[in-house]
């Protein structure tokens, strides 16, 4: 390497700061919709411009919703809903964002203005990031409409759509204006849907709250027959418990090597695309975090009886604990790279030492990951002969 | 509006971090390459995985700074230097974009990477957008190689692509990893491009510091002639002044509605497609920044002489003060409203009271505007005619 010769060097720490606004309504798309209407800032020109995008299956509530602004004075709506398909299709290709983006160019909106998106998960995201990349960020106003994400990432400052056939390839990071998680929302949903999106909020009190984790295995019932105060009470602490992460955990755009998040997720990545995404996100992380936690057991110390409720937990709110496309293992391992891919850096996987004691890794024992994997299989194979 | 019925409100702020690391350089491609070299983190891998994007007319300087990186022991160079055509068709399609991402998928760079790019404006805001949504962001090592990216935007943390024929439609803040303003690459730039950068010096001595802008109205001479010390000087005072807007100012994301660095662009925002590039981006902004000096002058009570010797400055460094698209000023005065779309919310001009007192106003008096127009031609028509 060559002689330094001297130079100017200026190294300087800066934050940027932001707000998130959450909040719990039963009806917004009704008798709650001031708590929205109060959020959409009129501003110098006298009404706030809104641009309304809901997923196609969420019509009738959507429409609800678009009567609500179009009846609000300090409002502007400027075009009729724009209906997009839900699920992965949305986030598959540029196509979605492109005509996201020239909706969004025909209307003028600004920076000032609002993208309301009503939607599952994929079409948060989707959403999300054209309304990211527009003048450099519009305001988003997310209305997560499935357990899933009303209980994860509807609170949360990512967004992203499929690249290369990569999950969230191309995406930023962006605060959202605000997130609405609504239980009315929630009613329409189908049950495999509005279940598995509980393995979130397994997967969140296992690394930060074991009060919780109690609580939803000694409920776990009840969330498989949509006991209303019970899962709303289990989405508000998951929501809570992820929202304190981001917004207290000092790492928010993920600049660090963890994520501590994404406990059993390695795996999941991997299943979906797997399977064409026939198995849901919440699946695929139920899958994946009963696999880390016998992991964990084999080889953290993590008590083995532990591992062995988290797969009664979630298996009793009636998440299916095995896809054949676990098989060949060999295929599934691949998603231990690919996790460390798209985080960068070394590998870093998130196992636990305890319930609320997680530990960060950075190897793997192949060997006993088979094991785990069998183990599970041979688990849920008794746990279903007895159901 | 209904009735409010009691929900959950929650409203977190909070911050995220970042750091800005400035480096200036004699010959970063040559001795000083080990000021570079030392930011390259190899991490736990042993090496720094990067690719070099450099603009064609800087093939010689990029490829001696990638037979540097060919020799360091710590670096992993993934693929040849990617060229990229210069000036503001690199960043008028998403085309450019597209194969940068499939450049960086590829060579499988991930977040812990580095994308180092080498050009003018353009060139850093195309490949600084690309680098900031693969994986939601890939470490950007930004060397500028013009005065006017050395001076302003090189050291900024935005990136853009012009979309719907629209400067900057599309793009995202995000904060580079480092930036080089590096002595040795301006060197080779055309007389007309190396002193019309310098227009943003003079902009943000104006609204910042009173003492830099009598300095640069003293040596604007010296500036034209290029003498070594003066330029550097300048360019580092105004790189700074603009950093310290960006880390201390309180907004580096431009959440609020003014935009102070942005004065004198109005117009010079609308100028530039208007000649279809023709006219360089600091050529365009010394016309605005005189514009508005006229006007302050004429409306807000900025003094008549200093309007004049902010003139007399910029001619002395050799930039045009006109351009036949100035006319129809009607034309002209759309920009009004462009700028204020771009920025969202009610229309935010600064203006200027006196050097270095920067004033937001909210309205613009048309007549005035069309009588400093008219000012600023006569003006330029006798001093072209005296030199």
């Amino acid at each position: 390497m060559p002689d330094r010769i001297p130079s100017s060097n200026t190294d300087i720490t800066f934050s940027v700061p932001f707000v998130h606004r959450l909040r719990t309504t039963d009806d917004v798309c009704g008798h709650d919709y001031g708590v929205l209407g109060e959020l959409l800032d009129a501003g110098e020109t006298g009404s706030a411009r809104v641009m309304l995008v809901s997923e196609k299956a969420l019509q009738s509530n959507a429409q609800r919703l678009a009567d609500q602004l179009a009846a609000d004075a300090n409002v502007e709506l400027v075009s009729e809903t724009i209906w997009i398909d839900g699920g992965e299709t949305a986030k598959n290709t540029l196509d979605e964002i492109k005509s996201l983006l020239q909706a969004i160019n025909a209307t003028n909106l600004d920076r000032r203005s609002y993208v309301i998106v009503v939607g599952g998960g994929a079409v948060l995201d989707a959403v999300g990031f054209a309304a990211a990349i527009a003048h450099r960020g519009i305001r988003l106003v997310r209305i997560p409409t499935t357990t899933l994400a009303q209980a994860d990432s509807g609170v949360g400052v990512k967004n992203a759509i499929n690249y290369f056939d990569k999950k969230n390839w191309v995406g930023t990071f962006a605060v959202p204006w605000a997130v609405f998680n609504d239980s009315k929302l929630l009613q329409s949903l189908p049950d495999r849907d509005f279940r598995s999106g509980f393995s979130e909020a397994v997967k969140v009190a296992l690394l930060k709250d074991p009060k919780e984790f109690e609580n939803l295995a000694k409920h776990a019932k009840d969330i498989h027959d949509r006991v209303p105060e019970v899962t709303q009470n289990a989405i508000n602490r998951s929501c809570q418990l992820h929202l304190d992460h981001i917004t207290s955990g000092g790492d928010p755009f993920e600049m660090l090597e963890a994520r501590p998040l994404d406990f059993g997720h390695w795996s999941a990545h991997r299943l979906e695309p797997r399977t064409n995404f026939d198995l849901r996100h919440g699946e695929a992380v139920a899958i994946g975090v009963a696999i880390d936690c016998i992991y964990s057991s084999l080889v953290f110390g993590f008590p083995e009886d532990a591992a062995w409720r988290v797969c009664q937990c979630l298996h009793e709110i009636g998440i299916p604990l095995w896809h054949p496309a676990i098989n060949p293992i060999d295929e599934l391992l691949i998603g231990l790279e690919e996790f460390r891919q798209h985080l960068g850096g070394r590998l870093t996987i998130t196992m636990l030492q305890d319930i609320g004691c997680p530990i960060n890794v950075h190897e793997i024992d192949e060997k006993q990951m088979r094991e785990a994997i069998q183990r599970l299989d041979q688990w849920q194979q008794k746990a279903t002969c007895q159901s």
